[in-house]
């Protein structure tokens, strides 16, 4: 597990790259290029939303490992992710009950980065997150997460409510955030807990909010309507975390 | 108080507003204009970091109220601050002990729309910034606050040790973040209160500190060293909400 940027040299690289998925999240591209297979990356660049920077000759050569760049570079994320039979065996091993993050769609990456970098400090035992329309783990991910990414294991999974299924027979309680639930100084969050996070906008999905054993709210006395999901990812977790310290 | 944005029009109200120190946010500019005064205009947007777009003459028509464009129109930003006067008027109304927000200079726009966001939810009766350095109050703040910007009165003070030292005699007391403090479960946070929170990089700053009644630290059961400044806000925002509603 962990987190590293590398280059791709080459312009059947990193149009390999790009058809094979790979998180590109940077292209250095020679000024002035047009030939066949450049105008195939910049297409491909752009419908990825790579960030494209055109470069002079000089330029790459200074940035190139290999020496062939061909007048294209680009950086990609790598990034191993967990299984959630990690995460859980992470739980054993430091003989603590299992403390898990799942994301229900987190789609801003520094939300994303913000969240993994609280799980890491309140102590969880890793985070969930969906394969579709989320936030991967990209440079701005790890960069936001401040180093987290490289301690908690993060998985992907199909489907989130399939793996709030599994984990309830691991012993699991799901917790997920909503108004209209029980405000979280009432709740018991003390035995092996599972923290779902909502969507920005959307909140968390029917299903997976059907599935879950607890709604917590958290107590707004204010005059709008909800926090930040990482603020309120904070809240809840240290509310966790208080708790499990009490 | 509250915020608005509105749009300036035509060159010399344009390099009139960056004159005064106005808060521009973005510039569309007639494509291909490059006489005098619009090259002025560039380069106060540039010396601004003013986003800037250049569009068609149909564009600045469409856009103009005034249909005096004069092939520029700015958006800036139009807030009005309060007094720390008025901060303490408000949670006299309410009749609660005041919980104010100190920002010891945030520097990111989005850490301090959404702790303003938060100060909105978690009840305090406003947030006091410092005037040099830190982030003002721009659009990118408003949009960050979800609207929280046109509710909790925001104060801008030349210097924060000295408005700290006015509110004790007001019976405040201050509590500020930072590793190495007390646990902040085990601090009584009952009271009238002023929360500090420091820079994203270097924390709470030393005379601040000096000035502060607890240090309280958030407990940090991780590998990595702290929290996102908008997330450590809200978790000891929380806290205080707790105690309070306990």
């Amino acid at each position: 597990m962990g987190y590293q940027e590398f280059t791709i040299e080459g312009r059947n690289a990193v149009i390999e790259a790009y058809r094979s998925g790979k998180p590109i999240d940077k292209i250095f591209i020679l000024d002035g290029c047009q030939d066949g297979p450049m105008m195939t990356i910049k297409r491909e660049a752009k419908k990825h939303d790579t960030m494209v920077k055109y470069v002079t000759k000089e330029r790459l050569d200074q940035m190139s490992e290999t020496g062939k760049h061909q007048g294209v570079i680009a950086y990609a994320a790598a990034y191993e992710y967990a299984e959630v039979e990690e995460i859980l065996e992470n739980a054993r091993r430091k003989g603590e009950p299992p403390f898990i993050f799942l994301l229900d769609n987190i789609e801003d990456p520094h939300n994303l980065g913000a969240i993994i970098r609280t799980a890491n400090l309140a102590g969880a035992h890793g985070v969930i997150i969906p394969k579709n329309r989320a936030a991967g783990l990209t440079a701005t991910v790890a960069r936001t997460s401040a180093g987290a990414l490289n301690y908690t294991p993060v998985a992907k999974v199909t489907n989130l409510v399939k793996t709030i299924e599994d984990l309830k027979k691991e012993g699991l309680w799901f917790v997920c955030a909503d108004m209209g639930g029980t405000s979280m100084y009432q709740l018991n969050l003390k035995g092996p807990i599972g923290l779902v996070i909502g969507n920005e906008g959307e909140g968390v999905g029917r299903l997976v909010k059907e599935n879950c054993d607890m709604i917590a709210s958290i107590p707004m006395k204010g005059d709008i309507d909800s926090l930040n999901a990482s603020v309120a990812a904070g809240v809840l977790a240290y509310e966790i975390v208080r708790q499990r310290l009490s």
